[in-house]
C-alpha cells in the first residue's frame, strides 16, 4: 500500500511553496492529501485533524505557515506522528524570522522537523527520507534524484563553460 | 462584584515573572486565578479552558510563555475575550526573540495585546486599564499608582543628590 | 451610547495601515476619531490630547507609529486608557525591528498593548474585545466575524480543490 | 529486531547536549551508537561514516554542531537516511544563530530535519516517532511519555497551589 | 561664564553609566546638573524641563535611557538645544538594540546624536566638542585628552613587552 | 561671519542622502563644502582633511558611509570638531545593520554623533541645533522650521479630513 | 610561471557574483579556473576537488556560496591552501545572514578567508595580494589599482562639483 | 629566512586573543612581531604602521579589534600585503555583531580577510596556509596539525567510550 503524507497550511496563500512539497511527493509515487488548516482561524479542526491524523493512515505531516506559526508545533502536540514543519516567509512575516522562530523552538517533549524558509520541496524529501524506511522503492527513487541532481550540476558546468 | 483575571502559563518555571501579574491585580482588589496551562504539553486543557473562560466569568486572560510561545495566540484563537501576551525569557530562548515573535506577530484576524519580553507586572496593569472601563473604582487606584511613580522618581533624584 | 476608540499616528503616511483600525471599528458600529498625533511634531498636542481623551469620552486608544516610534508609549503615560500600539513599517524604518521595540519594551509601570507589525486591523478587532466586556451586542459581532473566518478557510479549500 | 539511531557530534565538547538524545532513545529501547565525527577535523571520516550509516544499520542519524555546524548537512548529502540536526550554542557560536541558520538553511534537494538550539532531547523524540512509524510498539511509550508530560503539568499547578 | 550641560536619566538605575559623563564634564571644568527625568513615569515634568532647558542657561542636554528609551526624542522635539542620546543596556533591555533602535531611528526634524551603548564617556565629550567650538579653553583640553590616549596606548604596548 | 560645514562622503553614490545635509543646511544660511572623502579608497587625503578641518576654518563635518563605514569615526579621531555620523543604506550594505554598528559603537574617547539610517535631513539639523549656540539668528530659523512641521501635521490631518 | 586560482561556487546561480572574482584576477594575468562544485550535490567531488587542489597547482581557492553555505569551510579542511570565502546573498538565503554565518564562524583549526557579503571581486584582490608575496610583478598591478581608486574618488569629485 | 608576521591590536585588552595568533604562528617557527596599534586613539601610528609595514618585511598582518573595529579596513586600505582581521567581542561589543561587520563588510577595492569573532588561532593558521605557498617547510608543519586534530577527536571518542 502506498504511504500517505498530509500537507497542510495555515493559509491558501501559503499554497504556492507548500505544493513544492505535494508536487515531490506525488512525482514520487507517495499519496498526497492538501488541505487549508489554519490553527488561528479554525483551531477546532486544527485539533481533530491533529487526533485522527495517524488513524486516517497519514504516516508523515507536514505544515506550513508564516509570521507566529503555530500551526506545525500546535499539530505536533496532537499527534504522535512526526511532523515536519516549514516556515513561510508570508507577508505577515518580518523577513522569516518569525516564522523560522515560532516554528524551531519547540519546548523539550514536542519536536518539530523544520526544514529551510520556504523549503516546500525540501519537507517533501524529507518526508520521503523517513518513508523509505519502510518502503524501499522509495529508497532508489532518492537514488536517481541524488543523481540527477550531480548531473545537474554537469551540465550547469557546461553551459558556463560556453560561456 | 469584581472583575476577575485568569494568568496562565506554560510552565510553572514561568511562574516567577508571572506572579508579578498576579500580584499587581491583587494589590488592586482584582480577583485572579493562576494556572499552568501548557499550549504544548496539555493541549486539550488548553482548548477546554479558553473555550470556558468566558462562561467561567474572567474578563481577560494573561498568558506568558517562552521560546515558542504558542500560548497566547492559541487561547486568543478560542476565546472573545482580550488576551494579554507575556513574552518570557526562559531557558529555551534566543534571548527571548523567539517568544516575542512567536507572541506578537499573530495574523489578521487574532489579536494578542503583547507586552515587553518579562513584562508580567505590565500585563497585570494593562488588564486593569482594560477593567477600569466598566470598574471606576480601578480609575483612581491607576490614578494613585501614576502618582506613586512620580513619587518615586523624585525619591530617587533626593537619593542622587545625597549620593 | 456607542464606544468610542481614537486612532491617531504619528504621520499621514501611517493612514493606509490604520485605516483598517478604522475600518474595522466601524463595521462594528463602533465610533471612531482619526487625528494625525505627532510625539515628536507636535509634542504639546500629543500631551494634550493624551490628557483630554478620558475626559473626551474615548474608551480605548489605537496609536501607529513608524522608527522610533515614542507615540504610543507617551500617550500610555498621559493617560490611564488602555492603549494599543501598531508598530509601522515605515521609509523610516529598518525593516520594522525599530517600530516594533520602540513600541512594546515599555518599563514597568507603563504598558503598551502591542500588535504585529502593521497590524491594524487586528489593533481595531482587539480594542472590540476590550470594548465587548462593557457592550454585549459586540460580542455577537466577534462571533460573526470569528464564523466568517472559519467561512473562509473552508472556501479557500474549495478553491484549493478545483484548482 | 530493535532499530537503531547514530548519534554523532562534531566536538566531544557537544556531549553534554547530544547525550539527552541517548538517554531518550535509550529509555525507549533504541539501539544508540554514539560517536564523534567532525566535519572539519576529520572529513574522511564523515564521508566514509555517513556513505556506510545505511548498511551498517541505522535507520536514523542525529547530528549536533556549533558555530559554522556543517555536519549535519554534509551527512544529509551523503546519506539518503532521515538526519536531524541539532544547532549548539557552543563557545565558539555567536548566541546560537550561526549553529541554527548554517544547519537549518539547506539547499533544495537535501533537507535536515532541524530542532531547536540545544535540543537533544526533542531530537531523540523526533527520532522515536519516525521509528514508531515501523515500530508500533514504541507508539504506546511515546503515548506514555505524552500522559506523562500531562501529569507533570498537573503535578506542577498543585505545587504551585500549595506554593 | 562657565558653560552648563544637563544630564538626564529615565531612571536612577542609569547613574552608574551616565556618572561617566558627569565625571568628564566636570574634570574639564563645565558645570553639570544631574536630574532624574522620566518620559514615562514624569512625562508632565519631561515637558517642562526641556521647554524651559535653553532659558535656563543649558548648551547641550544628554539623556539617557533603556528599553523603549523615549525620553531623548522627546526632550528633543521640546528644546532646540543639541540632544545627545545614550542607549542603556538596562534590565529592561534585549541586548541593548531597543535602546539603540528607539533613540537612534528618529524621524525627519528631530535630531538626536546618538553615541554607542553605554556610552556615558563619549557623550560628554561629544558635549566638549560641541561647547568648544565657543569656549577655546576646553580645546587645549581636548588635545590634552588626546595626547593622554596616545600616551595609554604606548604604556600599554610597553606593559605587553614586558608581558 | 557665517558657520562653515563640511559634508564629507565614502563615495559619490552617497550623494542622493548628503545632499539632504547641504540643502538643510544651505537654506539656513550656513555655508556648505561637500567633498567626496573615501577613509578606504583616499586613505590620506582623509587623513589631512580631517587634520586641517579646524583650521580651514570648518564647525562641524557632517560624514556619511555605508556597508564597513569607517570614514566618520576615523575622521573624529583625527579633528577635534564635534563629528556627525549618517549610516547610509548601500548596496554594499546588510539592511543597513553593518554601517550603523560601525559608526555608533565608537570606543572611549573617540564620539561621534550618530543620526538615523539615510539621516542626511537630521544630520544637517543636528549641525545647525550645534551652531546656534554661537548664532542666535539660527535660533530663530530652528524655531521656524519647528512651527513648519506643527502646520505639515495640520495641513495632512485636513487632507485626511477631506478624504 | 602563472600563479594559479580556482574560482568554486556551490551553483551555477552564483556565477554573477563569483565572476567578478574571476575577472579581476584575469585582469592581473593571474591564471583562473572555474568550476561549479557543490558541498551537498556533489559531495564526493567537492572531496576530490580540494584534495586535489594543491597538486593540480592551484596557490589559493576562491569558494562562493549561499544560505547554508557549507563549501568554503569545508574545502578548507581538505586542502592545506588558503581558502577565501564568499558569502553570497542567494534566493535560499536570510538577507545573506545564514550564508555570511556559515562561512565566518569556523571551528579552531580551520580557517577560511571570508569576505564581505557578495564580494566577488574583494575575493579575487585578496588572493591577489596573497600571490603577490611570491611574484613581485603583482605588487605594481596592485598599486595601479589602488592609485586608479584614488583617481575614482577625485573624478567623481568633480562631477558632483559640476552638478 | 623566516617569514614575518606583524599581530596588532586596538587595545592591550585584546591580547587574550590576539596571544592565539602569536602562539600558533612562533609554534610553527614563524617570526612574530606585536604591537598595540589604535585607529581611534593613535591614527598617524596606524597610518605609519601600514605604509611601512612592507618595507620592514612583514608579508601577512593580523589585526584585532572590538566594538566599531576600523583597524583591520583601515590597514589594508594602507599596505598591499594580505590583512587578516580578527573580530573581538570586547566589552565594548553587542554581542560581537558591530566587530564581525565593521571588519567584514569592506567596500569592492580594499579586502580583508576576515575570520570568526574571537577567531585569534585562525587568524595565525590562516597566516601559515598563506605563508606556506613560499615556505614548504610551513607545509608539512600544517600536515602534522591536521594530522593532531584528528588524534585529537580519536582520542575524545576514547574518552567517550570509558565514560
Amino acid at each position: 500500500m502506498n504511504p500517505k503524507v498530509a500537507v497542510i497550511m495555515g493559509s491558501a496563500s501559503d499554497y504556492p511553496i507548500m505544493k513544492e512539497s505535494e508536487t515531490i511527493l506525488k512525482s514520487m509515487g507517495v499519496d498526497v492529501h492538501v488541505e487549508v488548516v489554519s490553527a488561528h482561524r479554525t483551531p477546532e479542526k486544527m485539533v481533530s485533524f491533529s487526533q485522527q491524523a495517524k488513524h486516517k493512515g497519514f504516516s508523515v505531516i507536514i505544515a506550513g505557515a508564516g509570521g507566529a506559526a503555530h500551526l506545525p508545533g500546535m499539530v505536533a502536540s496532537l499527534t504522535p506522528l512526526p511532523v515536519i514543519g516549514v516556515p513561510i516567509k508570508s507577508n505577515n512575516s518580518i523577513d522569516g524570522w518569525d516564522s523560522i522562530l515560532s516554528i524551531l523552538q519547540m519546548p523539550k517533549g514536542i519536536p518539530v522537523a523544520t526544514v529551510a524558509l520556504n523549503g516546500g520541496k525540501n519537507a517533501g524529501l524529507l518526508a520521503i527520507r523517513i518513508l523509505s524506511l519502510g518502503h524501499p522503492e522509495l529508497s532508489s527513487k532518492l537514488e536517481e534524484l541524488t543523481q540527477s541532481m550531480k548531473d545537474d550540476v554537469e551540465r550547469s558546468q557546461e553551459a558556463l563553460n560556453q560561456g
